[in-house]
């Protein structure tokens, strides 16, 4: 029986350039594609890291030119990679003889300005700068860190997504047989201002979060998050590393607090996937790989993650 | 009685800047929402003139940098329309107690390779150059024109608009109770491969000519032209100026041969309301300033141009 289905998508999978986009977007569509072929109703939600720092760079490159903010930048970033990916899906299930349209809605999200996450900034983004120069933009109110050893760059806070702005404009593409692609990027971040009206948040936010919630809202019976191994693991790297199929969220916390999931990496991910879990009973959330997506929902391969 | 209505807002009129943008899009709110208050099915369309120019010249200003091809930047313009022009519509409504989500949805128009346009570039985007520049530049197979004594420019192709690419997305949303922003800057432009696939075209449509089929595509019964002036006059600024009220696809013609309309100005803008005047009986484009939408559908300002 076909499934309600979230699939979230890595930003760095869809390549670091529009060349290596149109590449990378050919074998998520036949991934994707496959999940509908099954008969499951599928919304896409994918990230945008590499792709908005990108154009960040490029649209504030110019001092003398109006500043961008990165809200903007990310609603930018939807249309940069949604154009792509949504011509790539609809050629896949065109040629599988599926007549769905694949709808790239621009998203936004809400998060919450008491969000403890903007008194810490902790995303870094864009280009990186020497220490000094680093210092000088922080006296102009931006947030710098030092990033990883590798030099100073900008950073964001990422809160984490409380709404799905366009929920019922993605409620109406499902109810029209469309593809939904939504929440690119995490979302534009929004929060609501005294009069209800919905502002620019200077802040990024989690795919792997901004899915979830989708998925939640949605009532979707599945969650995908796609990652760059098949299945989680604990002891990851080391002599007694093992592959985990099945994964509770009490045994998701104790793993959380041996520290067997890196920060930043499987972590989100991980927590994400409980969020759901937990959400309803018979809700199911995998993590897996792209091209294990299919064998992942039929229950054979990926980390499941349930009650 | 409600009317379906395609309402196409000029790329000049949102503004040069972000924050004129942000200014703009509460005017244009207002409008808009007084058509929704009156219990029209209103879908927004809009140019992307002055935005696409300055994504596309941020975007390839580092020669080092992969170069964006206009259509990405097209959807680029989109997302960076859409986030404003959404909220402040959103915001608009909601202040008069009207429940509706408002969606940008990425859009693709369809042309044909083989239009005369590409044959010849017509369009003048992006920055000024010196001669020699251009000259320079025309040898990488660009092409350049020079723009009426400002300087050399960028020029490409503004072929025919052919087919909505994501006409069902907008049926859909229509179908769904909210209120579509589609065929943002004329709408991506792209072509169909030998294989079906659709890829970008280098070219701009106009947004007047992809309103106008979008408007006749989903059978809508009004196209309404925003234009500078709140009717369309003959002999315009000379001393026997005439403002028209009305105006048959006839008389249209007569004038367009007399030299009446400027091209590049009036003239698209006529010949677009005259497509649609003649596309099926009783439809109605109406030409007319942003703050006079309302007023020229009850028929009491504007040049309504109808068979």
């Amino acid at each position: 029986m076909g499934k309600r289905i979230v699939i979230a998508l890595g930003g760095n999978a869809l390549g670091n350039t529009l060349n290596e986009q149109k590449t990378a977007v050919r074998e998520t569509a036949k991934a994707i594609a496959d999940l509908i072929q099954d008969g499951h109703e599928v919304i896409v939600a994918h990230g945008n890291g590499p792709q908005v720092g990108m154009i960040n760079l490029a649209m504030n490159a110019d001092p003398n030119k109006p500043y961008i903010p990165l809200a903007t930048c990310t609603a930018m970033s939807q249309g940069y990679i949604g154009f792509d990916l949504q011509n790539a899906l609809s050629a896949e299930l065109q040629d599988r003889g599926i007549s769905k349209p694949v709808a790239t809605v621009l998203t936004q999200v809400q998060v919450d300005l008491q969000d403890p996450a903007f008194q810490k900034p902790t995303k870094p983004i864009g280009s990186f700068m020497t220490e000094e120069q680093a210092l000088e933009l922080q006296k102009t109110g931006v947030n710098v860190m030092e990033d990883a050893g590798r030099g100073w760059r900008r950073c964001v806070a990422s809160p984490k997504p409380m709404a799905i702005v366009e929920i019922d404009t993605v409620r109406a593409l499902l109810s029209g047989g469309c593809v939904p692609i939504a929440c690119g990027g995490g979302g534009i971040p929004v929060y609501a201002s005294e009069d209800g009206r919905l502002l620019a948040a200077d802040a990024v936010i989690d795919k792997d979060f901004a899915s979830e919630l989708l998925a939640e809202t949605l009532n979707a019976d599945a969650l995908i998050i796609l990652t760059a191994v098949e299945k989680v693991a604990i002891n990851f790297g080391k002599p007694d590393q093992k592959w985990l199929d099945r994964l509770t969220p009490a045994e998701a916390r104790q793993y959380e607090a041996e520290g067997h999931f890196a920060p930043g990496s499987m972590l989100p991910k991980v927590r994400a996937a409980v969020q759901f879990a937990e959400s309803a009973p018979g809700r199911m959330a995998l993590i897996t790989l792209l091209e294990k997506a299919r064998e992942g929902i039929a229950g054979t391969t990926g980390t499941s993650v349930q009650q």
